[in-house]
Formats: C-alpha cells, sequence, structure tokens
C-alpha cells in the first residue's frame, strides 16, 4: 500500500501541535481528498539541516517511496499522477492550468493582504529558536519592520476584503471553486485562511460574505479536519 | 445550419468599425473558438430601446433562432451547450468553475485597473450621441470626473502591472489559461486588453513581460482576428 510510506514535513509553532504554514495546510487538505495518510513531521523554519536532503529549505517537503518532492504544487502534481485511482484533485486535465491560476493569484495577492493583517501575531506563535529568522527574513522581504508591516491593521483588513471580490463574485453562483464540490484549487486558496486561523485571533470576514460560508463548508470537509485542528480559533 | 442564425449586438465608437467593448471581445474570440459566424450588429451605449428586447440594456446580446441571451459568460455557457460538436470553449466541465474565477478576475481587479489608465481616452471614442451617457454613468460609477479617474496614470499603470501578478506567474509555466491552447478564460482576460488596445494608445505592457508574449500569441490566433481589428494600435 503505497499510501503508508508517505512522510510529510510540516512547519510548526513553538506549540508543536500548531501547524500554521498555508503551504503545508494545502498539501493536508490535498492527502484528506485523495484519502491519503502522511506520517507528519513537525519542523521549525530554523531546522534547515533537517531537509537539505531535499535541496531546498522550505516546506512541505513530501518523500513518497523515497521519492522526495518540495513545492506544494509539485507535491499536489504528483499526488495527482501517483495515485490516480484515488478522488482527483482536479476532476479532469483541463481544469489543472487554471487551478495553477487560482493558486498564484493566492501564493500573490492573499499572501501579502493577510499579511498585512497577522504577520505579527504569526510571529507571536513560532518556536522561540526561529524568532529572529522569521523577523529578519520578513523584515527582508516587506522591506519594514513587522510591526509597521501590521500598523494600520483596519485599513490592510478593508484591502483585504476588496482582494477577495473575484472569490466573493464566483462564490455567490457556485459552492466551491472546482464547482459543487471542493478540489485543490479551493485548497489553494483556504490554505492561506487556515494560516490565519491558526496563527491568529483576527476576524477576516464577515458573516454575511459568501467567503465566509465557503470558509465554513472547507472547515467541515473531511470530518472537520481543518475545523478540529488545533488553532488560535479553535 | 445553426449558425447562420446568429446575430450579436455589439459595442461600437464614433468610427462603427471600432468595437472596444472587452465584454464583446470575450464572445467574438469565443465564437471564432467554435468556428461560427454571427451577424454583427453595431450599437452605441444609449440605442437602448434597439435591444430592450432582450431585457435589459448592455451588449452584448446573442439571438440564436430567436433565443435572446445577454450577459458574456450566459452567452459563452450557451454556445458551449448549442454547439457541444464545435471546439470546447472550457476543455471539460470541469474547468467552467475555474474559469468563472478568472472571468471575475478579469471583470472586478483588471477592468477597474486599466479603466484608471484608458477611462478617457475610451470617451474619446465613444459616439457623440454616447459621450453625456457614458461620461455621467462611469463618473457615477469611480465617483470622480473621468479627468480624475487618470489622472495619476504612471501610477496607475505600476498598479496595473502588479495586479497581474497572478497571470504572470502563471504565465512563466504555461502557454495560455488554459494550457497549451488558448480558450474561454484567455478570452476572458484578453478582452480587456482589446478593449485597450482599441480606444487607448497606452502601452500597458513590458515586451519583457509573460503577459505581453501572451497577448501576442492571441493577437495572431484564427488568422490575426484581433491583431487586425481597427484599433488605435493596429
Amino acid at each position: 500500500m503505497p499510501s503508508a510510506t508517505l512522510t510529510l514535513y510540516e512547519l510548526a509553532g513553538a506549540d508543536s501541535e500548531l501547524r500554521f504554514s498555508p503551504y503545508c495546510w494545502k498539501i493536508r487538505m490535498a492527502l484528506a481528498h485523495k484519502g491519503l495518510e502522511a506520517k507528519c513531521i513537525p519542523w521549525h523554519f530554523t531546522e534547515k539541516e533537517q531537509i537539505a536532503f531535499s535541496g531546498q529549505g522550505c516546506v512541505p517537503v513530501l518523500i513518497d517511496d523515497g521519492e522526495i518532492i518540495s513545492d506544494s504544487w509539485r507535491i499536489a502534481m504528483h499526488l495527482e499522477e501517483r495515485f490516480p485511482g484515488k478522488p482527483s484533485l482536479f476532476g479532469s486535465r483541463n481544469a489543472i492550468p487554471l487551478a495553477a491560476f487560482v493558486n498564484n493569484w493566492a501564493d500573490s495577492v492573499l499572501v501579502s493582504a493577510i499579511a498585512r493583517i497577522i504577520l505579527l501575531d504569526v510571529y507571536g506563535q513560532v518556536h522561540e529558536k526561529d524568532r529572529d529568522y522569521f523577523r529578519s527574513s520578513r523584515e527582508a522581504r516587506f522591506g519594514a519592520t513587522l510591526e509597521s508591516v501590521v500598523a494600520h491593521r483596519p485599513t490592510h483588513l478593508v484591502d483585504l476584503r476588496r482582494a477577495l471580490a473575484p472569490l466573493r463574485q464566483t462564490l455567490k453562483a457556485q459552492d466551491f471553486l472546482a464547482g459543487d464540490a471542493p478540489a485543490y484549487a479551493d485548497y489553494c486558496v483556504f490554505g492561506m485562511f487556515m494560516w490565519a486561523r491558526c496563527s491568529s485571533t483576527a476576524a477576516l470576514l464577515d458573516e454575511g460574505d459568501p467567503v465566509f460560508a465557503w470558509r465554513e463548508r472547507l472547515l467541515d470537509t473531511f470530518d472537520g479536519l481543518a475545523r478540529f485542528a488545533p488553532s488560535l480559533q479553535s
């Protein structure tokens, strides 16, 4: 049974049960979608040597029967190809290029918009030994101190909600990005909301927002896998 | 032959050969994709009575053998269902919900970002009898005069190029949004660029941008249908 051989390196917080990486959440949901179980290994930002075998320094990293795959998109593609008999993450080959656009939208627009609200909260959850690394790497990326990045949270919340317009418009007409049932495109976006849920008490969405209802549906998917995961909002 | 019965109402400018509506361009490309020909009727913003039969006041409006369809997305869905033997606009049913997201991204993010560059140029191309309507309706929508909307074009150009990040990222890895060949998701976004090309001399993209190369490929699609259409950049 190939599923027994899966090992996933996942970002963990000071509380090693807290798994807040949006990219790791994409893969958590993808594995559940495929009905696969992986042995999860908690990993911290500065434990670069632990994943040096993957040739790079970020998680998620998947080991599948000796094969090493990093980068969440490549891991999803690997799972899709390796387990064709399991429920498809895309529904059809023609949906993959469009799911890539959704993924890139999440990774550019949403990461940035949500970071401007929760970045200091995330800092509060990372392992003590990771804090200097987290601060210096993120401050270099944003060109500002963590405190400055989130200094105008109410404004950034308005910006985030505006940035969600295409998602909101889509979810007015369909239950999930992928249609009637969730698939990888949904997990790409949902991972960003799990990042916020696990590391911050900030309320990103109004209850009346179609995006709120969609997030609720995904929290309940796979018997509440995401809802019952340790978080600052559980 | 059902294609012989298609009639399309299309927005026209003062020069009635100039067809600059992004939504009409989506359908022009969709018809070409399906290998269908429609009798195109030029229409101006204030000729509401001419399309009153459609129960609303915007183009495109398609009449297919007596059936009336308005709204570009609904027209695309109609063409897909009505002509299943012709090349698919989506490739598979699973790709449709994701194409809807791309469409909504174009209609929210891109319309707004491009308008802030070309809106006054568009005004310069509309029929004289449409000018008051165009000015008052657009000024109400933007809450500013046409001149104010485009007052900081260099800044808005930077904003547009930043907003294109998910498209750019996607086109680094694949030739078209839909994958190896263009499909409706591409036309949804491309329509926005045709809006600019037809009504403005503004250069929206750098030549080194993967989005530039993608736009070139689409200009050449269907024997240069878009490239050779009357425009301010042809």
